[in-house]
């Protein structure tokens, strides 16, 4: 029952990306979301949900475990999965640090079959002593594998 | 000839992307760069060529003519290409509003045969006046259409 949060907040979702994704047509309020743009948007609430249950081991399985995988920030390119969870295990070590999080104005845009690119914005609620709060920006690029849609691009930025 | 800035960039370049870029070895410098890594360089070379040539029409054809493409910065989503072009148009009003732009730290990583990211910083040299200097880092998706490879996605902060 793990994932309960993420399925609702998933229903409540549905109307919001229906608007906001061009390859819909903007119209027909009623037209079922198509399979791949909910498994990509799954992803995310996944994450969403492993992050606030304080799983960060849970929440970095959305990346594909690969040495080519890219995370951009404003300051630097990390290369690969393993740099990534330790920069992850490193700026966020307690469950204070890392808050609470929620996601917003969520747009998934299927490119073909096997690659996937979701925009988004981000918001940490967190205490003034364990970081304050932060907010910002994101795309990611996810690749169709067989282990099911992997984060294989992050830009984020604050 | 207006292209030979660009072209010499490009040979200067290859020993810089060599190193950055995952997909290669890299302990062999002298191993060529593959094809798709060095046509989608060439689109960003092109770009930069463009710009400080002050030629917006010319620079804005890099992106896919299409009201699907993405472009995303620190602030906003614009969706298409012709909302890009006019933002474009209303930020960079003169020849010294577009100042001189170099990239730097470019990356090309080809997904498949058809999409490739490619990393990279800018910076805008500008007198005062016309804004000042800017700089920051950007994410693009390239997509091989009938036209040759052309940016769908752009993400760039300052």
């Amino acid at each position: 029952m793990r994932f309960r949060p993420a399925v609702l907040a998933l229903v409540l979702l549905i109307p919001f990306a229906t608007t906001t994704c061009r390859s819909f047509a903007q119209d027909d309020q009623l037209k079922p979301v198509p399979k791949e743009q909910l498994d990509v948007i799954k992803v995310l609430l996944a994450q969403e949900a492993a992050w606030n249950n304080g799983d960060l081991e849970t929440f970095t399985q959305s990346y594909k475990n690969s040495p080519d995988i890219l995370f951009i920030t404003t300051n630097m390119v990390n290369h690969g999965f393993d740099g990534m969870l330790e920069a992850y295990r490193r700026n966020y070590p307690t469950r204070a640090a890392m808050g609470n999080l929620s996601f917003s104005e969520l747009e998934a845009h299927p490119l073909d079959d096997k690659f996937a690119v979701v925009l988004g914005k981000y918001h940490l609620e967190r205490s003034k002593k364990d970081g304050g709060n932060s907010e910002g920006r994101f795309s990611l690029v996810l690749e169709k594998t067989d282990k099911g849609w992997k984060i294989i691009v992050d830009h984020t930025t604050s």
